[in-house]
């Protein structure tokens, strides 16, 4: 158990430099930074999957572990382990981005989450759909043991899809670890919205837990 | 098949939400925005193959469901089941997306097609090409067991395709409940030519189907 | 046979219209049109590899089907068949171009190659190796059985690269009956240059194959 | 072992006109080529891998071979060869791109790394970030046989990854063979610095192999 949290506070540490410090070293205009934006968060997965995903199963987020407590493919004591561990993680990611954004290589908000506009609504209803896709995918491509060599490809490629949709509105978080970590030491506005992108995810991925379990039985 | 109903109604829900709300936040310019919405709705597909294509198929396209419907692979009951659960879907996607715009999020085209320069003649054989290439490689990667794992892979990628020709005449529809909904709801233009964007990918989807039915005979 | 040939021509025809046609249509500026057109080229190899890949095996490319006779996979009859087929599919996908262009639609360049700031020598050079690198990934992935669910979309991948690199230069070619068609149709410079985009490709192929055959062989 | 060293050096030699290349060819600004180059580099490795990877099992990169050598899966006569065919690789890849900018067709930096501001501790941090990520990955897609289908996808898309971020700081080398052709020709502070692509890279690479030991161990 414990190579599978170092595991996770590993690959969410990954997820974290390269996903939100992409954002942080080119930005994410439409007009340069968005794809790339886009593609590194989904490749960081890809990345991942195929390295500790033989190890700890590669959630790298406390969304995704809550998705597999709910469809009963873990325990609620492993459940904890995964997140707290994923939560360091971030937090050292975020640590790593610090040390880069301190000697002005990048932007100081360390690719932290935003609300939309300052609205809270808004931000909450896009985060729930797009936690809702990328669970629902992951639950469903993880289901078919033809699938295996292929899953870390495909949800890699769907966290690039709610980032291509999402990080126009809140820069995407789907992952209370990759949120807490950059806003834990950017501060401001990002640490004070930062429940959003803790409980919006977890939303969704309860959500799509349930709604695939009534999908999937009993076909 | 009312689980298969659901799982359509949703996954074109989800279509509808990904990839016009990309192209309604981001735009579809060249400069910005084109690629990002044509990976958008290839990776759509992606995400929702390997989920809801365990429960119906994840056709999600009334064009794609007609193609299957001519290939023998569905019965005309279910066909015409497929169609309104999907055009449902769109409804119901072109609906959050209304919500979105409404607090001047996005577009207010909510990512509707159009024709290209008013010409319908254009557009319609644009629509045609589009989807005959969209629904023949359906019908090629799904006729072989060795291709199922990729196969999601594939057809997402060839719908990215279509939209990298395509979004500079109509927008790229190739797929009626996907132009439906927003048009009903966008209303103007977008819904005066949505006939278009009906007829078009119908009709390229059969002679798909026919033209696939005609070179994988008796080989 | 027929059928083969049949599927060689259509495959052609539709990769010069989506392949060409989005140069055609957006243009290849780095700042915006590039990465599309490179990724419209790849992309269409992928759809027609799972599609008529089950009937002809997916050549549409002169150069490649040149690979394919001399690493003796092929049979000369059947090389002359195919490159005819693959020669008037490119005709045809020109011809659907020309009408797009002709109301307007699209740029009279029909997306034809050109040489690289008049230098043959340059263009010659880059034709042959981005020849060279295409042929030996289709020679080494097609060689092994378990590489065959992933085959069209490395290759297609592949052909992404060369166009990322190549664009630049001559727009890349790497198929003569890619360039044959546009250059005839289009006229002018790309007419009297076209036969640099019909040798270079066949020599690039030709080194491939031989690379290949020798590397392979005793290991 | 011949073969296994020409492939080696071949495909070394493919990586830097191909990846290099594009870099030279349209740079990487964040609003334009930064993502082609990304992905050039990423797509070389897809096209080798499939091709060279059924002789030499495709390192093409000093550091890869490290990190086999430490995971056990090479010896250190074998490492050896391949190190020097991989060098003579890049040796020759950036002759070949001295020759295009030798007539004004690329910039004459022929796509070397440099230093980050000047800074070598920041450079030397985010090339071991960078190649530690790469390693780990191909250690861990190679480990099991259900992924060899994809490996070369995988790892050639984690290398897209690690310039996607990358890129912004120091071009991206994890790799000595990489660096050194190109720094040699191009001379200047490409050169006075190649040895930080050198050492940081391979440093990368031992901390991979080690840490994927650590945790794949007796699970």
């Amino acid at each position: 158990m414990l190579k599978k949290c170092i595991a996770e506070c590993l690959g969410t540490c990954v997820l974290v430099v390269f996903g939100c410090g992409t954002a942080a070293a080119i930005g994410c205009d439409v007009s340069g930074g968005y794809v790339a934006t886009a593609l590194a968060f989904g490749l960081v997965i890809v990345a991942m999957a195929y390295s500790i995903g033989n190890i700890s199963g590669c959630h790298i987020n406390p969304a995704v572990s809550l998705g597999m407590l709910i469809s009963g493919k873990m325990s609620v004591s492993d459940f904890i382990s995964y997140v707290i561990s994923q939560c360091i993680g971030g937090v050292i990611g975020a640590l790593i981005l610090k040390i880069l954004a301190s000697s002005g290589s990048i932007d100081a908000g360390l690719g932290a989450n935003g609300l939309y506009n300052g609205d809270i609504g808004i931000s909450i209803l896009v985060e729930v759909i797009l936690t809702f896709v990328f669970v629902l995918a992951i639950l469903g491509v993880t289901s078919r043991d033809g699938f295996s060599s292929v899953a870390g490809l495909v949800i890699g490629l769907t966290l690039t899809l709610v980032h291509l949709f999402g990080i126009y509105f809140t820069g995407t978080s789907v992952n209370p670890a990759r949120s807490l970590g950059p806003a834990l030491l950017a501060g401001g506005d990002a640490l004070s919205s930062v429940w959003v992108f803790i409980v919006a995810p977890l939303i969704g991925a309860a959500l799509a837990a349930f709604c695939y379990k009534f999908l999937d039985s009993d076909k």
